[in-house]
């Protein structure tokens, strides 16, 4: 492989025997010309993006009972995963099952009716990413690979460097070698192999695609897997559906980086009623960035189908992507769905991370301070009815982004170590 | 109350009509002398410390059963928990269900047959004093107490103020003014009271237990509603023996800080025999200390049946109590059931966090690696039986102590963003 585009035509050698459960092929997003499984992610006739294709046979009600059968994390969604059938019992992070929280006192201070948080802070590296990278390790074995790689400036490299460590197989993250010194660590200590390189994300995610095609075992998770990879985000639909009862909710509020977790959310949820695991009632999907990387609020505010890219500027790095590859197939969902696309100040997202960990005693990182405050707004514009039951999803965990409110909060008042002094003070 | 020491002498009145379950009673650990249940932690005839006793009326299936229907977190063992039946449907933080995650990888490095780690650092705020907390709020509730509170450095101030700021009601925590930025911003967060004392961790407790006698609606969780506390960490071995089919390991290790964790499990695992929900079958205790702050482990080996005091000195600040207060019960489990006491050096502390996320991709805070060294120490001296299925608990997350491994980890190399330099440093 010579190119940093690998195609369905330059080899096909990996098809046979492969067991990715449901997953029949893969689809351009663009085209819609199918090629076989394989690890491949750009389409070989337009270079589109290409999709996992299921042909799912479980009747429903035998479906249902596996998933209620199943453990308590992703894999009980394995038939409606591309991973083979036995994946739970393979060494695995195992994320998911994370609590949906009925959000009673965000609630009633934002004049909701029924609102429903779903904290992804509780994965097993603290953000969704466990969900995406468990699916992409999982499919990368699979698919031969024995490396497991990414680019990443935070939560991806928590994520494979744990999960690789557990699974036994070596990791190489690729970080900017000007990464705060706590982001470091928190990847070194799985003990993978952490590579510093001196430059910006945009020159690392350039290196990454330069040895995917040159080391022909490693999987970049969101490179040469990112097919696999990206059908991890159904599972939040999925657990969402199922913790109400198996519904689904009227409205949600996602968080847009790349926009691939809210296009998957979307399909999962359109997957459920497909396959009669819910009632397909309607539902809306809401879109949340941060002001300073808001490309696709932007684009959906000016009526564009295509998304114009722009260079980063927030506290909310995470989702600090100025070019998200899923933009135009985040514009449709949230068009069809009746849904709309906000974005908010870094002063409104602090004050989202404040509400949220106030009012439910959960402390997000700065996309949940964005979530958080998209809700705010998108309820204060009109946008949102009050009156219809949301999920809003946090993705992270306020410890890991602890810079953002450290001029903000702090201690009540300090005292001499005496109950005089703490009379004195009126804390009483 | 003028005291700082509430006994089931000084008031009745909180007794009628109270529904904490099975709970019946307050029982002295030391004489045997039962008191209504109230908002008492020391026993009025010796001043020995209080427990809760219970009568558990359910029958074995019919409790099996209770249990299994239950939501995923402690709840589920409401029936064993003095709280209320309808606990569940309370606003409150609900930990628990934490993954227990077989740890072949470790297991396979140490030389051991078959080994689990319980990993609480899954629960709302990462670590186990979301247990804790849970039920004594819960208590409180019952209890008529309208503020939550407690003296703390660390884990216990933000489960406080997590659990606090869900159910709706006012926290008072209580810190040391010189604790480090990270530790006062991970509380601060939740909005609730924060009061940095000049003190040491002493003066701040001994002016909790002033507050508290002054105060009649503050609950001090780990002051004077302790005996309900103290209760949660039952759902550690619940859950245990739950997610192993329901059967007891041979053999845990639990971290020793007030050493009251340790008791506690196993006065889980004694319930679920008595109970008939699973076999009785035999179990050691094992316990673990830092060397820094070990008087129980050094009771332990000079054979003797009292603690004596020590100044802390570890890096493992969640088990640095020098006087904890269930040293001799410790002592008695860990006897009672062939197990033994070991502590390990600040060295071996950072070895044994390294060690386990590299093997099992868990990044565990100081308490953690303790427990893990001390796996490895109690293997190399032959007091933990290779053959027999082993537990260890780990109980916070690395994320909390990452100045404990600031020196010792890192990036493997750092690079030019080139291909040239990657393939140069030699790291494929």
């Amino acid at each position: 492989m010579t190119s940093t585009i690998t195609t369905a035509a330059g080899t096909t050698d990996n098809v046979g025997g492969l067991d990715l459960g449901p997953a029949v092929a893969l689809s351009c997003r663009e085209c819609g010309n199918r090629v076989d499984l394989g690890p491949y992610y750009a389409c070989s006739e337009c270079f589109g993006p290409l999709e996992v294709s299921y042909e799912f046979t479980l009747a429903r009600e035998e479906l249902r009972r596996a998933i209620e059968r199943g453990p308590q994390n992703i894999w009980r969604y394995a038939p409606l995963l591309p991973v083979p059938a036995g994946i739970a019992d393979t060494p695995n992070i195992n994320p998911g099952c994370t609590k949906l929280v009925r959000a009673d006192n965000l609630a009633r201070e934002l004049g909701l009716k029924r609102l429903w948080v779903k904290d992804d802070s509780g994965n097993p590296t603290h953000s969704f990413k466990d969900r995406v990278v468990a699916v992409a390790l999982a499919a990368a074995r699979e698919l031969g690979f024995s490396v497991l790689a990414c680019p990443s400036t935070g939560n991806l490299a928590n994520a494979v460097a744990a999960a690789a460590a557990r699974a036994g197989i070596r990791s190489v993250v690729l970080i900017p070698s000007n990464l705060e010194q706590q982001k470091i660590l928190t990847t070194a200590a799985y003990g993978g192999t952490l590579v510093a390189v001196e430059g910006n994300y945009d020159d690392i995610n350039r290196l990454a695609g330069e040895i995917a095609a040159e080391q022909d075992d490693w999987a970049f998770v969101n490179v040469n897997v990112r097919p696999y990879y990206a059908e991890g985000s159904k599972t939040l639909a999925y657990e969402v559906a199922e913790q109400l009862g198996w519904r689904l909710p009227q409205q949600v509020v996602v968080p847009i980086a790349s926009g691939a977790q809210l296009v998957k959310i979307d399909k999962g949820f359109t997957e459920l009623g497909n396959l009669g695991l819910v009632e397909p009632t309607p539902y809306r999907v809401f879109g949340a960035q941060a002001t300073g990387c808001a490309p696709v609020a932007h684009a959906f505010k000016d009526g564009h189908d295509t998304v114009r890219p722009v260079r980063p500027d927030t506290i909310a790095k995470s989702l600090a992507i100025g070019n998200p590859a899923d933009g135009p197939y985040v514009l449709d969902t949230v068009r069809r769905t009746g849904g709309a696309i906000e974005d908010v100040s870094d002063d409104e997202v602090i004050e989202g991370i404040k509400l949220l960990a106030r009012t439910e005693g959960i402390f997000a990182e700065t996309a949940g301070g964005v979530t958080v405050a998209t809700l705010r707004k998108l309820l204060a514009t009109g946008q949102l009815d009050p009156e219809a039951e949301t999920v809003i999803f946090n993705t992270g965990d306020g410890l890991k982004t602890l810079d953002a409110i450290a001029d903000v909060v702090g201690p009540t008042a300090t005292i001499a170590p005496t109950l005089k002094a703490f009379d004195a003070a009126g804390l009483a």
